[in-house]
């Protein structure tokens, strides 16, 4: 849900002509580029340089290295996501908290980059800010599945079992700069789906 | 617990000669400074005229900007916070996440500033983390006392359910930049004592 590092998978196989081949080059070598070199590093010259799209063009359409950012976290809130479907509420927490940590963990970590740029440039903070929105609403439906398969009560609140479960992971990996273990992060899932299911998470 | 403002509040009282009683003059200018402006107009030149301490004294002492921020976060480890003891698991939890959310709040919160700074900074990033990991070992005593009390099991994961209660906060306040009324922050911590209380965050 959080991975910037899909936001053009589903770009890539769009048709779209030239403009949406010349997007989809950009973005992948902004990916690369922050993975690399982190938001300090990143240049539209190096940009440009791994894309092999010419840095006037890029200049023309994304103006600073915080439009492309921009841009990258727009095409995430375009693509088609979805949390796991697995059968059930705690399964689709584990599967939701593994992809949560997996994306924010390593040196390498393209959406910790998008999080340190979005405290330096207002437009990435509010970029940002609608990608989780969009990441959270289509989150909401493993618990709508609970409540249609009768395994929470059907006023459960969506929004707070999703955050229980992944609140942890981004304040101790994010802001704690803290490890946590796969088996920490399931931990943080199986407790959400437990309080969910014994109906302590209702409206 | 998060509080960066409240970090000199004991050095203020405490004896300590000359060298003291500047620490926290240059440390109560950074916080009203940080609060003005955030980290990016903090500066030496700012904190001197603030504080009334010679510019030549504070560079001797503390060099960059980011060794008055270091500072100000091993001020607060050092203090004497500790969480409010109401009598009972959620009242103590709700109080703690009423602190949080003040702390998170508004435009010159000094926690969001000293957290923005971090994403800029190494060593405010590592101050960061051990007076977080300070405040968080302090907060586990409210979970004991409910273990004294036979309020909770008495293998209650305490940190699992300190951890609950506050990162909603965290996340939704700095991360995605969400406004989070008091009622809400309050439904953090009753969910949080709901899950203890019902056995479901033991070890």
């Amino acid at each position: 849900m959080t991975t910037a590092s899909r936001a053009t998978r589903n770009a890539t196989s769009r048709p779209g002509g030239r403009s949406a081949r010349v997007r989809d080059q950009v973005l992948e070598a902004v990916q690369a580029e922050l993975a690399d070199t982190g938001y300090d590093g990143l240049t539209i010259d190096g940009v440009a340089a791994r894309s092999g799209v010419h840095r006037t063009t890029i200049y023309r359409r994304w103006k600073t290295v915080a439009g492309l950012l921009v841009d990258l976290l727009e095409a995430g809130v375009d693509d088609t996501w979805a949390p796991a479907d697995t059968g059930s509420l705690e399964a689709d927490l584990v599967a939701l908290n593994r992809e949560v940590r997996e994306a924010l963990s390593g040196d390498s970590s393209v959406t910790l980059a998008v999080i340190a740029a979005s405290f330096r440039t207002p437009e990435a903070a509010e970029a940002l800010t609608r990608f989780w929105d969009d990441r959270y609403e289509r989150s909401a439906v493993v618990v709508e599945r609970a409540i249609t398969r009768g395994e929470v009560p059907g006023d459960t609140a969506a929004a707070r079992v999703v955050m229980a479960a992944t609140s942890p992971l981004y304040h101790q990996l994010v802001l704690r700069r803290s490890r946590m273990s796969r088996a920490e992060a399931d931990q943080y899932a199986r407790d959400s789906a437990a309080a969910a299911i014994a109906g302590l998470l209702r409206h």
